[in-house]
């Protein structure tokens, strides 16, 4: 089983044994405690589960985790979720065995063994939405680093004397790329932004001319940053997900001029950019192939 | 064995089984053709061989390379070597296994099997000297990519706006923390810059003013850069080296106060930046434990 524990939103679902989801339960999580969070976490597993026999539950949070105790460390979103040792409380609650991971390594993890990352050894999956996300894919596994923290794309210093960002640093890519500045910098511009980034979109696609540039520079943003990331790590992809997703076609050209103008021939070679491709279901199907691996016998 | 081709010396070294270096040889190798580097290499080989029976020869090159068959693929400052296949070349030439690797992996794997990096599971070595380069350790291991061609540190984008760097690109790295950009920065600014980046190092530790900016700008542009990549892979080290390690010292202040800007607190905790120890020795150190690895039956 597989849940992704969002800043709004809990996931979870029941998946057979090649990891794709038999069942799905969701329920808003705003605002919730930590209580609020385990016994909702309670309701999905059981009603997902139904009168199957669950063999384990992988659990993706917003975070940074410890995998090894299940430990949350630092929950910035959740805040009450900060220090609580979520495995060991769900497998209390639950009765099975629980792997806690960071929500969007449980997404990379998805998109690359089910998803637009199959096949490749070398993939960064970056998510659009709230903020900017991201896991690393490295010699064909998740790259953790020692702490369990690496992946965390959204604070690369873009434009270094650039607009502050709530992480305290100065034009982080964030402030460019995620579907919140989308909004920000379309509410600036005059462009209707009532129904979020997807709106702009929406405004792009009939011919909003500021709508076109507020994607276009969150497109570039993209760009700058993948080519640094595609020469430093020899990426073979970069999956796009999250919410602006669904824009990623106006997004695409201009992030694909920065990248080809900027990093080396070598590994643009083998590079490609690609949309995710489970959507939504990326968490939950990553989280239960990590639950699956960690529980292994 | 080990050799470390650079753009302008070629380093030849014994080492005993604990890669400790026993001998040295070194010559000038400056707009040699392949056959003259092929030559070299040989002389050095055999100079500082003596009667000792040789298992193996790593070497180092300036350039991408796929180790598997010993091919250089582009080498941009020793022109006649893209395209050669190096490997099999200095077997023939040698009578050994030899097993080469770009020049900068080879330096990143000496100092972390036996130098700064010693002890870290996800380190950076990042030389300053006419370029910026960069070779990466991560979970334990050199980390290649699919191509051999991860580690470029040097052409991140820094500020995206900037300068144009000889790599086509805009506000690379290597614009700003090399020791090419140090001496063009001090003669910009009538800093007496004749004997390379150290005695621009010289003048400010005498007191110029001017020199001082210099390389602050340089510890500065380090420090954003490195922000991005303690928060992207987790790193516990980055490891300096090149001709500028002689000036960490005046760097290293201004290096860390915009990383600790701009990181987050989880991976600064266990971050540090050191020198590198090895020096010139890294990458005959290095190449040596490669050649070992990659020949070990």
């Amino acid at each position: 089983m597989g849940a992704d524990l969002g800043g709004s939103n809990l996931r979870v679902a029941l998946l057979d044994a090649e990891h794709r989801v038999v069942c799905r339960w969701r329920c808003a999580v705003k605002e919730l405690a930590v209580e609020g969070v385990r016994e909702a976490l309670h309701r999905g597993v059981r009603a997902v589960a139904g009168s199957e026999a669950i063999q384990g539950v992988g659990v993706g949070v917003p975070g940074l985790v410890e995998p090894s105790t299940g430990t949350v460390r630092v929950a910035p979103n959740l805040v009450g979720l900060s220090g609580v040792a979520l495995g060991p409380d769900l497998e209390r609650d639950l009765g099975v065995p629980v792997r806690v991971e960071n929500d969007v390594n449980a997404i990379a993890v998805g998109e690359w063994a089910r998803g637009a990352g199959r096949g490749a050894r070398a993939v960064l999956v970056i998510t659009l939405g709230t903020g900017v996300g991201g896991g690393l894919i490295l010699d064909g596994s998740l790259y953790r680093g020692p702490d369990g923290s690496a992946g965390e794309v959204g604070h690369m210093p873009l434009y270094p004397q650039g607009p502050r960002c709530a992480c305290g640093a100065r034009g982080c890519l964030e402030m460019y790329a995620s579907a919140t500045a989308v909004v920000r910098a379309a509410q600036e511009r005059g462009v209707p932004a009532e129904g979020g980034a997807l709106s702009v979109a929406c405004a792009a696609r009939s011919g909003h001319r500021a709508a076109r540039e507020v994607l276009a520079r969150a497109g570039r943003a993209l760009g700058v940053a993948a080519a640094g990331l595609v020469n430093l790590l020899n990426l073979e992809r970069i999956v796009v997900g999250g919410g602006l997703a669904g824009a990623w076609d106006l997004l695409e050209p201009h992030a694909r001029r920065e990248l080809e103008r900027r990093a080396f021939s070598a590994p643009l070679e083998r590079f490609r950019w690609v949309p995710w491709q489970l959507g939504d279901d990326a968490g939950v199907v990553g989280a239960s192939i990590l639950a699956r691996e960690s529980l292994a016998p």
